[in-house]
């Protein structure tokens, strides 16, 4: 590494617009967020892939519609162009088509993607952020690897303690198709009326009709005619209450949605999760390639803080639409403090049977999946964690005991005794740590304890050690706490003896709740 | 998601030169690697930081010398330009610069770095690639967190199997530059002589001195001098052997280096891995920042598998030195088969005092670290595990329990039934599937099982169901078992019955060791 010959602080130090580093509590925060995320897929059997952070640019293109603005390139140094991946659902699908041996897989995977988007930090919206996607490929009977997806959605959202405040928006675009053919929406307009129905979210219908009818041409009597189907929300009894509806049951696209959401229902009910859903005519998803069930996860918290809106804020807003400010993408504008900027849904997917064929050509792998925002989850649990004045604070390392010493005129600091404890402790797998100082303070020893909120203080005097002891003391006990000042055990069985501790004391912390109280 | 308008298969369907998907085996292999990594790191106290992948242009520019043309540029779409990390060392020490409120950390580093060099993929060389740092930051008395980064690498490669296959040679800046003034160096060309002795690892002394004469300008004589100090190779006797040395300790650089070196030796008895060191004078390391002590782990496989070469191969390879083929970087030779390219050393570092002051200015944070080719140890791990006729073959997924139902005439399939005992299973944490059929047949069952290694079969059957139990059955049990046909248990206990029986398996299975076994 050479000298910067340009100087040394001739330029900003900070990271690129929309990315941010990651430390301290945040960090841990996102790794237990990962951590019980991941143990839920482990749970149904799921395995990860990982793919390079930058595929070839044609694997990209013309999959994101109108985002691809918001794909970041790299430079043309010579050979390949390549581009940054812009979500996780695209290279799985190059891999599966690359992979004609894999029929079927349920895979998860965890990482960083990239859009050149404007950023609004505070929300959780970045240039580059994580996703969490989780995918089931292969040929299954019907919609029960579906039914296992939201099964799986609800775990996670338990494993992160959000029990009673989370809903799973659910729709099936043969439904919405149909609803459009019935209502006699031309073919060539299902995707862009589609695209209308998805703004109710934040639109109030008024405002979606006016798109509809003013921007996209249609008969203002068939808007009408949409408008009274996709207000509607329920669970079971709108299912039935479409099943009923003679004009639909006669549509073929129509029936075959009803017909796979009442299945779905039903093992939803199996699963125990029935209550969690809300079946929303409203609900259309952005992207195009979804081709039967389509879901979304709403919070408290998910909607904008603002009270400019309608209604239908309530429900909470949907997926950032980056062509709304696309215009101002390299601008020096911040939305970080904008509360009308929500962080949007949590968590969303849907079924998408023919993705996979755009690579292979003549293959079709059938998948469905979803993906979790995590930085979005992130943000949410770390505002209830600030909110929430039972949890206990967050430790940034896991230390156990923290191995020290003390002793009257002439103490030279034991450095080789601690070391050797040291030694001695990592050998049997605890983990320790020691002041870097030959000659300790035995405070300034105690506060490094502390500040990392070690548990245990293992302290070495000259006077023990001749008699083979040592004294451990469990830091934070009361004052009147028997002992409280430690007690002697022999060094002898140093190893069992901090063993035995550091497992009755996980063992008590156990019982309270993991994620809330960490 | 648009339709792509290119068409279907025109494209070649490939990842980018240099990088590569992870999925299955290798996958479960290198999350056990990392998993074996981080445990050790935190058992010492470490803590963890992620930054962006990519970092504003100028924050990398001028820290990489020659190897600054390996870096990828993304493309200037307007705004902030920006470039891939080519390590994780420039992006700690600017964070390091961003965050002066800390002044000391523990901090390790797992993450993908982008060279933009020729791959070598076998050998574990590529474009994209994971690094593993740990770094000591802050300000201690000497030698200790170096002798801590001495023993955590020991703790590492003990983790992962590689007891009494590796080595660590160990070096001082101090020593080598003090060693060049002795003999006569200029001051000015300290820098280019310690890269010509760099080299020695791979090329032979007579080469190494035609360097530094022909092409670097120097003495004869004063090159003649030199030789005789680099070769030497030892340890605690070539220590003694260099105190002893009357010009070396006349040197202010050498006294100071070795004082250094004589407290290390002493540190790493007491941490008992002294054994593990060679104190190896031809170590200089590539990089300019180095202030310190340096090292470097090799191991079998490490050394060019060629016999082209010199006795000095035997000690392994040092890190790939781009420059030497920077001239074909986009060429589409592909020097995989090169049995040439060993996979160089597989962690090496050392101590950087001045490194963050690049950044901040005025201020300065002494830190030592050491970065763990994990790639390399991936490659070199996937061999012996294939080697190894011992080993277990290795799942993909962890799938505890597989429920399954079968039945005479007229079976239904059972499908409630074995979603209602897996939701239990799952409510219960345990790992568990079922197959997404209706009606599936036993045998698919019993093969979808078998092909991901789950070791227990949860059998439903009309019968059992209406006595209000099922069967377990312990899959590849010996036919002479007297459970091979599995047992009967009640469905009242059917979670504690099966835990039960994971746990018991899970003891067994601990006996064996762990990664060598998985």
């Amino acid at each position: 590494m050479g000298k910067d010959k340009e100087g040394k602080t001739n330029f900003q130090l900070k990271v690129p617009k929309g990315t941010k580093d990651w430390a301290g509590e945040d960090m841990v925060i996102r790794d237990k967020i990962f951590g019980s995320i991941t143990e839920v897929f482990k749970r149904h059997g799921a395995v990860t892939i990982d793919t390079p952070v930058f595929e070839l640019k044609e694997i990209l293109a013309g999959k994101y519609g109108e985002d691809s603005k918001l794909i970041y390139d790299l430079a043309d140094q010579g050979g390949e162009l390549t581009s940054l991946r812009y979500d996780l659902t695209v290279p799985f699908a190059r891999w599966l088509a690359m992979n004609s041996n894999i029929q079927n897989i349920k895979r998860y995977h965890i990482a960083k993607v990239y859009r050149r988007d404007q950023p609004a930090m505070t929300k959780g919206r970045m240039r580059e952020f994580y996703q969490c996607d989780f995918d089931i490929a292969g040929t299954y009977d019907p919609m029960l690897p579906d039914a296992e997806i939201i099964r799986i959605t609800c775990e996670i959202f338990q494993a992160l303690g959000w029990e009673g405040r989370y809903t799973i928006k659910l729709n099936h675009r043969k439904i919405l198709d149909g609803i459009f053919q019935v209502c006699g929406v031309p073919t060539d307009k299902l995707r862009t009326i589609s695209s209308a129905v998805d703004k109710l979210d934040k639109s109030p219908w008024e405002e979606v009709r006016k798109e509809m009818t003013k921007e996209k041409g249609l008969d203002p009597a068939v808007a009408d005619k949409i408008g009274q189907y996709v207000v509607k929300k329920g669970g079971d009894d709108l299912l039935q209450q479409l099943q009923k509806d003679e004009q639909l049951s006669a549509n073929e696209s129509a029936k075959a949605g009803l017909s796979d959401m009442d299945l779905l229902f039903g093992y939803l009910r199996t699963f125990g999760v029935l209550d969690k859903i809300s079946f929303d005519m409203s609900l259309a998803r952005g992207l195009d390639y979804y081709t039967g069930v389509i879901y979304e996860v709403v919070t408290e918290g998910s909607a904008p803080q603002t009270s400019e809106g309608q209604a239908l804020q309530q429900q909470g807003k949907k997926e950032s639409k980056p062509k709304k400010h696309a215009s101002n993408i390299d601008g020096e504008e911040d939305r970080s403090n904008d509360p009308s900027v929500g962080v949007g849904s949590v968590a969303a997917g849907g079924r998408y049977d023919n993705l996979v064929s755009m690579f292979s050509g003549k293959q079709q792998i059938p998948c469905v999946g979803i993906s979790f925002g995590v930085d979005r989850i992130f943000s949410i649990t770390k505002q209830r964690l600030a909110a929430d004045s039972s949890a206990a604070p967050i430790r940034t390392n896991e230390v156990d005991v923290y191995v020290m010493a003390f002793g009257g005129k002439g103490f030279e600091g034991l450095l080789k005794e601690r070391m050797d404890v040291a030694k001695r402790l990592w050998d049997a797998g605890i983990k320790a740590e020691f002041s870097w100082k030959v000659k300790p303070k035995l405070p300034a020893q105690f506060k490094a304890a502390e500040t990392n909120g070690v548990p245990f203080a293992l302290i070495l005097g000259d006077d023990e050690l001749a008699a083979g002891k040592c004294k451990i003391k469990e830091m934070g006990l009361p004052s009147d706490h028997p002992e409280k000042d430690g007690v002697l055990i022999e060094m002898a069985n140093l190893e069992q003896e901090v063993k035995q501790r550091i497992a009755r004391q996980a063992e008590q912390a156990s019982l309270v709740d993991g994620l809330k109280k960490m």
